[in-house]
């Protein structure tokens, strides 16, 4: 019998004490024996509620007893979340967490000192809830050296996106929409401003290079500035916009992006819809793969955190040190506006010509709504913000892939 | 030092050769130590060939080397492989394969004799090539109750299916061009006729149940009686034909069916082009998850058998058992014919009133090319044999998704 707490009676942790209740006896089938959550730990009552007799207040009732050997921390923040999962490894006590604020900010640290007390610190919850991803990247693409890792990481916003691009509504509208729907949060800068997708490209980038990423380091652009007819301009290429969060290896050159980007029609990406979520690896040896799946959402994000409970319960059975390679060594990114890339930029009208003039080997998409698109050749954004700064034009502009 | 041996240097032995060789520092830098290709096992010689001096052609000398502890089996066939295997397990030699035709017929005997031995047998490149699957099966899905595994698992079938579609084309000339263009093989049976994908699903259909799903138990229909008015009413219907390998877990009912099937045009299957691969699972409380990749070649499939590699060769250090739940208690499959599906069904014009009369409830397609388009309600095959039967008429039928 392996014995588990959970931190946080919250979304996620409801669901994974629901998981593992529900699911309890092929679990137990599966894993050669059962799990039991014992406590739940939350600074809330819970009157009525079945699991009510297992909440307790005090965390040190959860660190102090032996049985315990997996805790799932799924509270959230930086603060106590990171206390207690030092205090719970320390005391060599699993941890499987949902928690990527805390991942990306002491990943390697916690992974390190779960090494040193004998446990694991998991977390395939912390990126794209219920897709594998994090274990595949561990293991699967161990053979591999990834050359690129683009994501769709965000739910809240791809829901935006994929509402202005089938009904060809404003961004402010679809925002409160979505916001009346549940899908976007009373304050949805973490989500619509990209930082959510930011720290998920973060870990997975680190991943990649089995070195530190730093999240403050990635260069991030939302999606709040797409207006209804960079749609249409996207329609007219034969492409779709989507808020892709990306981290490429080229030849040993680091880079890491989020920013809305224009995907051809055709790309796997492309076709992922609604509060969905994908993420598309590619390595140097086994080409491209597509992990697509709930990014988000009560039991997915619950489901994978239990993935990692049972992983974690047999690694305490057998006693053995689960594959993460992760340290603290930072990684230098090549810089945003240096990388190559092709943009779509418009302007109004009558400053067509005007700018036209200074952007050589562009392709003319024409006029839509009072504005006049086109299509780059490949440059850094230093040298397009060199263009837009001589033509003195005032540009909109997207990335494509 | 992790010392491996390649048993058959053919496309997918060779690829193994080349992923250990090419990737060798970063493989040791995530496994801590690093792999050396000891031995190939092949009947022929290579001259010239840069591995040439490690080609053996007795396998007592790989079975008999006690520093040989992972096998790598891309032999193919269930004759000699059988054998090698069986030997290279009873010695304490994990080994990995990417024999499907091998693992469907033997895998629960074959992981209990690698359990019996404290090694590993491991197949991730068994089914959909290089696309991780068999790994999130035994362990990202470890707390899900599986519903359904829905998956294009055969390129060859998957890239003449899109040429039909996109092309209007018939069979015999799209099958005449991808053997021309190298992704269909001269004798294509195995593939056209859905062997080859009856037998992945075989295998993913028993680690769903943890039981033994046999493939000669699974109702199979190949793509060759397509024709290109099937694809002239798909398109109609707003739908698309795809080889659909699909194992159910109907509240404890199994059911396991190779067939064409039309797709929702908005399904994520429905958009896996060409000769990529995907799998659609969907759980208790993950929801819908979708893998998607190159489904074959030499060095997508060589990456997902050194993953195992990697794989065992951590759990030979570690002397741990990897997780895979499959015993030899055989399932009974839910007939084909027995279960509720809805047609889409065809006859020629002159027939449409008389078979129409017959078919209640079904929604009428219209014309087109002389055929006379029909989908029913929800109903058994035998039910629908049955109005066949008694409206004496000859109709051709693909099954809805």
């Amino acid at each position: 019998m392996i014995k588990a707490a959970v931190l946080g009676y919250g979304t996620v942790g409801s669901g994974v004490v629901e998981v593992i209740q529900e699911n309890n006896r092929l679990i137990a089938d599966r894993l050669g024996c059962p799990i039991e959550v014992k406590y739940v730990l939350d600074l809330r009552e819970f009157p009525g509620d079945k699991n009510e007799k297992l909440i307790v207040h005090d965390v040190q009732v959860i660190m102090d007893d032996p049985e315990i050997s997996v805790v799932c921390e799924t509270m959230g923040g930086s603060g106590a979340a990171y206390e207690f999962t030092k205090a719970a490894l320390s005391k060599g006590k699993s941890v499987c967490t949902s928690n990527k604020e805390l991942v990306e900010k002491y990943g390697p640290e916690l992974l390190k000192l779960a090494r040193e007390n004998n446990c694991n610190y998991l977390f395939e919850a912390s990126v794209g809830g219920g897709i594998p991803i994090i274990r595949p990247m561990n293991t699967s693409f161990a053979p591999e050296q990834i050359q690129s890792i683009k994501g769709i990481l965000n739910g809240t916003t791809n829901y935006i996106l994929t509402a202005m691009a089938g009904e060809g509504a404003d961004y402010a509208g679809t925002l409160k929409k979505a916001q009346e729907l549940g899908y976007a949060e009373r304050n949805p800068e973490a989500d619509v401003e990209g930082h959510d997708a930011g720290r998920k490209i973060a870990i997975l980038a680190s991943l990649m290079t089995g070195k530190t990423v730093r999240y403050e380091d990635i260069y991030i652009e939302g999606i709040t500035a797409l207006e209804a007819v960079d749609f249409a301009f996207a329609d007219k290429l034969g492409r779709t916009v989507k808020l892709i969060a990306e981290a490429e290896n080229n030849d040993g050159d680091i880079s890491a992006i989020v920013s809305p980007r224009l995907l051809e029609n055709d790309h796997p990406l492309a076709g992922v819809n609604g509060v969905f979520n994908a993420v598309f690896v590619t390595g140097n040896m086994v080409g491209d793969v597509m992990f697509y799946g709930k990014g988000a959402g009560k039991l997915a994000t619950a489901s994978a955190v239990v993935s990692d409970v049972i992983e974690a319960a047999r690694a305490t059975l057998d006693k053995t040190a689960l594959p993460c390679v992760w340290s603290e060594e930072k990684v230098s990114l090549v810089a945003h506006d240096e990388k190559k890339e092709r943009f779509f930029a418009r302007v109004r009208d009558m400053y067509a010509d005007k700018f036209s003039g200074k952007l050589s080997g562009a392709e003319d998409m024409g006029s839509i709504d009072g504005w006049h698109g086109y299509v780059t050749k490949s440059m850094s954004e230093k040298e397009f913000m060199d263009v837009l700064k001589t033509s003195g034009v005032d540009a909109r502009y997207i990335r494509l892939d």
